[in-house]
C-alpha cells in the first residue's frame, strides 16, 4: 500500500500503522544483523510515524532539494528506527534492510552517515545531531531564507552533553523557530535510569530557561504528538521548539518493556517472532508525507536545486586580496582576516563564525565586510564547530576560528566531522609560546597534532602574510577538514605578492650549492631559521632554509632532497614534540626509506609560563641561537 | 594594617577598603606588566573583597591544610585580581605583585596555574574552572567528609559554554551544597556584549533549572553580596548555590566603567595614575578573614593534614590481583576492570568516575566493589575529565573511562590537566576499528595522537589481560596524565601471571638469531603480527614480534635493537597513521641517528563503515594477512 500526503492527508491510523511497522522493523533488522539497539528506536516509533506521515516536508524522490526539511537522528544509535523510516517512506527496500543493516561494504551503518542521501551529518556521539541542526537552521533562516524545518531527535541520555545546552543558547539567541527538537524521555541510557528519569518538569524548566517554547506530551499518544508536531511547525514565532516525549524504551513488546536490559541488544530469533506478533506482524507500508512547498527564493528552482553541498566559485565581485610590502611586520592573523574578507567579497557561499574572539583571530574583519556571513557563536567552541557543520551541509564554506588552544575543545565535533565528509575550514591563532605573557592555557601546543590525526585533513602553518592569503584562499577549495595555524606576533613579509603556495609544497628561502645543514621551520620557526642561517654564514656554515608551511601533506621531495644534499637537518617547530611538524618530517623521511640524514628535533617540551614572545621562544630552544648551536653541533659533530 | 576575623569579625567598611585596594592593585600589576585584564577583575573585586575579609575559611599559613576552603577563579583572565587578593591576604608581597606578574619565570603568570600554592587548577581556558570544582566539593562531601566549601568565580561570558551546564546538572545530582558559584555579569566579553548581555533573569532561570539555588545581587552592593554569601554558606540544604551578581566592567574608574573597548589591556601609565586617584590612593591592608573550623574527622589532625595532592600507597586490604589462564580469551577491558577492583582493594585513595558506558569499559566492576568511591558522570566527558581533576585536587588517584573515541570530547580539559599539573588515570575502551559493526563514530581512531602530544603524559596499549593488569597498577603512581588504551573483542592471554610490564618497556614475543624482519604491533595488532609470524615461518622467514604496549615512553632500545638485527620493519596499528604507535617508532628510530631500516607502516587510512571485526582489520590492511604480506614484500624485495 502506497498512500500520499497532502492530496489526501494521511489519517493518525494509518500513522498508528506506520509505528508498527518501524518497531517491527527495527526489531527484525538489528535481530537479522546481530547487532544494534531495537528498544531505543522503539520508544520513538510513535514519534517518527507522526512525523514522516503529517509534518516532514520531503520529497523522498530528490534528497537534494533545497526546499526539504531536514531530520537528524541525534541519537545516532537507534539507526533501525531511522532506516526503517527510509523503508516505510519507499527510499530503501526491505531487502537492503535486512541485509544491509551493519554489514561490511553496505551503506546501513551503524550510526547513520552521509553514506545515505536523506541523512545530512553523521551521529552516534551524543550531542552532535542537535549543534549540527542549529547549523542547518541557521542556513535556512538566514542564507538559504527558505521555509524548511529542521527535524531533531534526541535521546534524554544526551541531554547531559553540555553542548546540547550551547545548541538551545545558541538556538534561541539566533531565533531560529524553524527548529524543532524532539527528544525521546524514555528515562534509561546504556547502564540504567539517566541523571532525570521521568522527570519531564525539570527537563522543560531547562529547555524553558533556555528560550524554548516547549512542549510536553505522551510520547505514544499519536494526538498529542501530532498536536505537538503542528505546534512546533508553525512558523510566525520567534522561538526554537522543544518536545518532551514521556516514552517507554522497548515500547510495543511487554517482555522488555522499560527494562534495563535490553540496552545494545538485538532480540534473539524466538524474542523477535513473539514481538513481532505482539506487535500484529510484519507491514510493508509505504506512506508518502507531504511535500515540500515551493518557496520563492529568486533564482532558485523549487524542484532542481543544488547539489546538498556545492562549492560556489564563481565571484560576485572583483576579487581584491590584500597585498603586503616586503619587509612589513604583519601578523599572519591580521592577513588571515584580509584574506578572509576578499575571499568573501569573491564567493557568496563563504561563510565565517568565531568564538567571541574575533578580535584576535581577525575575523571581525570579514563580520565588518560581510555581516550577513557572520555568525558569532560566543565561548562555545563545541556548537561553532557544529554550526559551522550544519553551514557546510546547506553547501556553504564556513571558516571557523578561535584561538588554536580551544580548538581543542572541539576535537570530538572535528573528528565528526570527517565521518560527515563535510568541508570545513578551522582557522586556529595565538599558536604556541609565541604569545608571551598570556601563559600556557592560552597556547595551542597540540593543536598539529590533533588536525594532523584526522582522516583526509589538510595542516597549513603559513609564516608571513603573503603565504597567509594564498593559504587561505586554498582553504576555500579543500576537501575535508583544512586547517590555518597562525600566529599572534608581527613578523616581516617574506614573499612577494603573486609567489604561489601550492598545498603539499614548501619554499626554499636559502640553499647553495655548498649548504652544510638544513634548517626546517613554519610559522614563527621560520623566522627563527632564518636568523640562525645568518649567525651560521658569519660562521662560514652555509644552511638552507625550507619553509614547511604545508605540514599535512608535507613536501617530502623538498625534505628529501635537503636530506640528501645536506646530510643534516634541524627542524624547529612551537609545538610539542609528538605529532606536529617534526613527526611530519620524520615521517616523510623515513617513507623516503634513503639513507637517514643526521636529525634535531626542537620543539616545546616542558611547562612553559608567562614571559615575552623572546623569552619563551628561548626557553623551549626553538628560537635563533638555539636552531644556530643545533646546526653547529650537526655540522662540527 | 593586619586585621584576623573571626576573632573581631571583620566590618564591611574594612571589605570597602579592601576592594578599592584590589582594584588598585589589579590596575598597579597589569599596568607594571604591561599586559593583563584589569577592567575583568575591577567587577569582582566587590565580590573578593566580602569573601575574603568575611567568609573564605582559609588558613594562609597552610595552604595545604585539608580544612581550607578552596577559591578557584574559573575567569582565569582576571588574575590581577586573584594575586591582589593573596596580596591582601600577606600571602605574596606588593614587590611580587608589581615585579613578578606576567614575568619569565615568575610564579604570577598571566593566567592562575598551581605553580602558587594557592591555587588548585590551572584556568585562562572558559567553562573549566567551576567543573573542577564541582570535583573538589565531590572530595568535600563524599570522600573527604570535611566542612570546606569550594567558591567558584565565573565570568558571564563563560556561561555560553556547555561545561557549565554539565558541571551545574552534576552538582545537582550530587547535591552538592558546598559549592558556590559567583558569577561576575558585568555583561561585556573581549569583543562585545554577552550573548545575554545584564538578563539576570534568565541566568538565574537556568541555573534554578538546573537545579540550583540562585541568590541575585548588585555586586557593588557590599551588604546584599555578604548576605548572599552567609546564605550561601550555610551548609543545612542540599543544592549548590549560585549568585549571580549583576556588576560593571571596569567598576571603580569612571573612565572605562561599562567600557567596551578596555578587555584584556593594561592602563597607560598616566590612566593608571588617574584610575588610582579615583579610587582613593594605594592600600596595604592585610586582612585575614575567617579561620577553617577544625573538623571531626576520624585520624585526620586539623592543622596538618596531608599534602595538598599525596598519593597514599598503602594497602587497606591484601591485594588480590586477577589471574588468567594462558590462552583465554579475555578482553583487555575486562581485564581493566578487574585489575581497578583490585587497586581499589589495596588503595583507600583510588576512585573512578566513567561517562555512562561502564559496563562497557567494565568500570562497573569497580561501581559494584567500591560505590562509595565510584562517581557516575552520565554523558558528560568533560564535566568526566574536570570533576576527575577535582578529585586529583584533593590527593585522590581517579581512573576515568569512556570510549577512546568520546575522551577526544575532553580533549581541552585534559589538555589543562597538565597545566595543571595532576594525575589523572584516563581509560579508553574500543579502540580503533577492531570494534566492528558500530561504525566510525565509535572508533577511537585519533585516542593515541591526542594522548602522546600531551606534556609528560605516558601512553599505554596492552594487548593480553595479563598486560592490562599490571599497566593497570602501574598508572596508579605514574605522573601527570597517563593513559590505558583497551580493545572491545577478546583476545589470548599471551603472558604468565606475574610477568613484568614496566613502563617504557616491550616484549619480544618471538625472535632468533635469523630474524630478517620484525614486526611491531600493541593491542589487536599485536595479535595479527602474531599471526603474520606463523603465516612467514611456514614460507621459512624468521620474524621478530615485538609488543610495544608502551607507546610513550617507548622501548627505543628494543627497536633499535631490532631495525639493526633484521633490518626491516612492519609497524601495524589500529589508529590513524600519523601521531599513534608508527610516529612513535619511527621518532624512535631517527632519534637514534643509526641506519635506517626499511619500514612499512600499516595504519587506518580512510573512512571504515560496519562490518565485523575481522572485516574491518582486513579493510584496513592491519591483520595477520597484510602483516605478513608487507613483511614478504620488504624480504622479497
Amino acid at each position: 500500500m502506497t498512500l500520499t500526503a497532502p492530496t489526501a492527508t494521511i489519517g493518525l491510523d494509518i500513522a498508528a500503522e506506520v509505528a508498527a511497522q518501524l518497531r517491527v522493523d527495527s526489531i527484525r533488522s538489528s535481530t537479522s544483523a546481530g547487532s544494534g539497539h531495537p528498544t531505543s528506536g522503539m520508544s520513538a516509533a510513535d514519534l517518527f510515524a507522526v512525523l514522516l506521515t503529517r509534518h516532514l516536508r520531503y520529497d523522498w524522490d530528490d534528497p537534494r532539494s533545497p526546499e526539504n526539511d531536514h531530520l537528524i537522528l541525534s541519537k545516532g544509535h537507534a539507526s533501525p528506527l531511522l532506516y526503517s523510516l527510509f523503508k516505510a517512506a519507499g527510499a530503501i527496500s526491505d531487502d537492503e534492510l535486512m541485509q544491509g543493516y551493519r554489514r561490511f561494504g553496505q551503506r546501513l551503518q551503524g550510526h547513520p552517515t552521509p553514506a545515505l542521501p536523506w541523512v545530512d551529518v553523521a551521529t552516534g556521539s551524543l550531542g552532535q545531531g542537535l549543534p549540527d541542526g542549529v547549523g542547518i537552521a541557521l542556513a535556512g533562516k538566514y542564507l538559504d531564507k527558505r521555509p524548511y524545518r529542521v527535524w531533531v531527535l534526541c535521546g534524554d541520555s544526551e541531554m547531559a552533553e553540555g553542548s546540547i545546552w550551547e545548541a538551545l543558547d545558541k538556538a534561541s539567541y539566533y531565533q531560529l523557530a524553524n527548529l524543532v527538537t524532539m527528544v525521546d524521555v524514555n528515562r534509561l541510557g546504556q547502564r540504567g535510569a539517566t541523571d532525570l528519569g521521568w522527570d519531564l518538569d525539570t527537563y522543560a524548566r531547562r529547555a524553558e530557561a533556555f528560550g524554548a517554547r516547549v512542549l510536553v506530551v505522551d510520547g505514544h499518544d499519536l494526538n498529542a504528538i501530532d498536536n505537538a508536531m503542528a505546534t512546533a511547525a508553525d512558523p510566525s514565532g520567534d522561538r526554537p521548539t522543544v518536545i518532551l516525549a514521556r516514552t517507554i524504551k522497548g515500547r510495543g513488546f511487554s517482555e522488555v518493556e522499560d527494562s534495563n536490559d535490553w540496552h545494545g541488544k538485538p532480540f534473539p530469533p524466538d524474542m523477535a517472532e513473539r514481538a513481532i506478533r505482539e506487535l500484529g506482524g510484519e507491514r510493508h507500508l509505504t506512506v508518502r508525507g507531504p511535500r515540500p512547498e515551493p518557496s520563492s527564493v529568486d533564482g532558485s528552482s523549487p524542484s532542481s536545486g543544488p547539489a546538498a553541498r556545492p562549492v560556489t566559485t564563481q565571484p560576485t565581485e572583483p576579487a581584491t586580496p590584500a597585498r603586503y610590502d616586503l619587509g612589513q611586520k604583519v601578523p599572519t592573523r591580521k592577513a588571515y582576516g584580509d584574506a578572509l574578507v576578499a575571499l568573501g567579497a569573491q564567493n557568496p557561499r563563504i561563510v565565517a563564525l568565531d568564538g567571541e574572539v574575533s578580535n584576535s583571530t581577525y575575523a571581525f574583519e570579514f563580520a565588518r565586510a560581510h555581516p550577513g556571513r557572520y555568525f558569532e557563536m560566543f565561548i562555545a567552541e563545541q556548537q561553532m564547530v557544529a554550526a559551522a557543520t550544519g553551514l557546510a551541509v546547506r553547501g556553504y564554506r564556513p571558516f571557523a576560528s578561535t584561538f588554536a588552544a580551544f580548538l581543542t575543545r572541539a576535537y570530538d565535533f572535528i573528528r565528526m566531522g570527517t565521518v560527515s565528509g563535510v568541508d570545513l575550514c578551522l582557522v586556529g591563532s595565538h599558536a604556541g609560546v609565541e604569545i608571551g605573557p598570556d601563559g600556557p592555557s592560552q597556547m595551542g601546543l597540540e593543536d598539529l597534532a590533533m588536525m594532523r590525526a584526522l582522516d583526509g585533513s589538510t595542516v597549513l602553518y603559513p609564516s608571513d602574510a603573503t603565504s597567509t592569503v594564498a593559504l587561505t584562499q586554498a582553504m576555500a577549495v579543500l576537501p575535508g577538514i583544512s586547517y590555518l595555524r597562525t600566529t599572534r606576533g608581527k613578523y616581516p613579509v617574506l614573499y612577494p605578492d603573486g609567489e604561489s603556495f601550492p598545498v603539499g609544497g614548501s619554499k626554499t628561502l636559502r640553499s647553495s650549492d655548498q649548504d652544510e645543514v638544513t634548517l626546517v621551520g613554519a610559522g614563527v620557526t621560520l623566522h627563527a631559521c632564518l636568523a640562525a642561517a645568518d649567525t651560521l654564514a658569519g660562521e662560514g656554515i652555509r644552511a638552507r632554509v625550507v619553509d614547511c608551511y604545508s605540514v599535512k601533506p608535507i613536501d617530502s621531495g623538498a625534505i628529501a632532497a635537503a636530506a640528501a644534499t645536506t646530510g643534516r637537518i634541524v627542524v624547529a617547530e612551537d609545538h610539542r614534540a609528538e605529532g606536529g611538524l617534526g613527526s611530519a618530517v620524520k615521517d616523510s623521511l623515513v617513507a623516503g626509506g634513503r639513507a637517514l640524514p643526521s636529525l634535531v628535533h626542537l620543539a616545546v617540551r616542558g611547562m612553559p609560563g608567562s614571559g615575552s614572545s623572546k623569552e619563551q621562544l628561548a626557553w623551549a630552544g626553538i628560537d635563533g641561537d638555539h636552531i644556530a648551536s643545533a646546526a653547529r653541533h650537526l655540522v662540527h659533530g
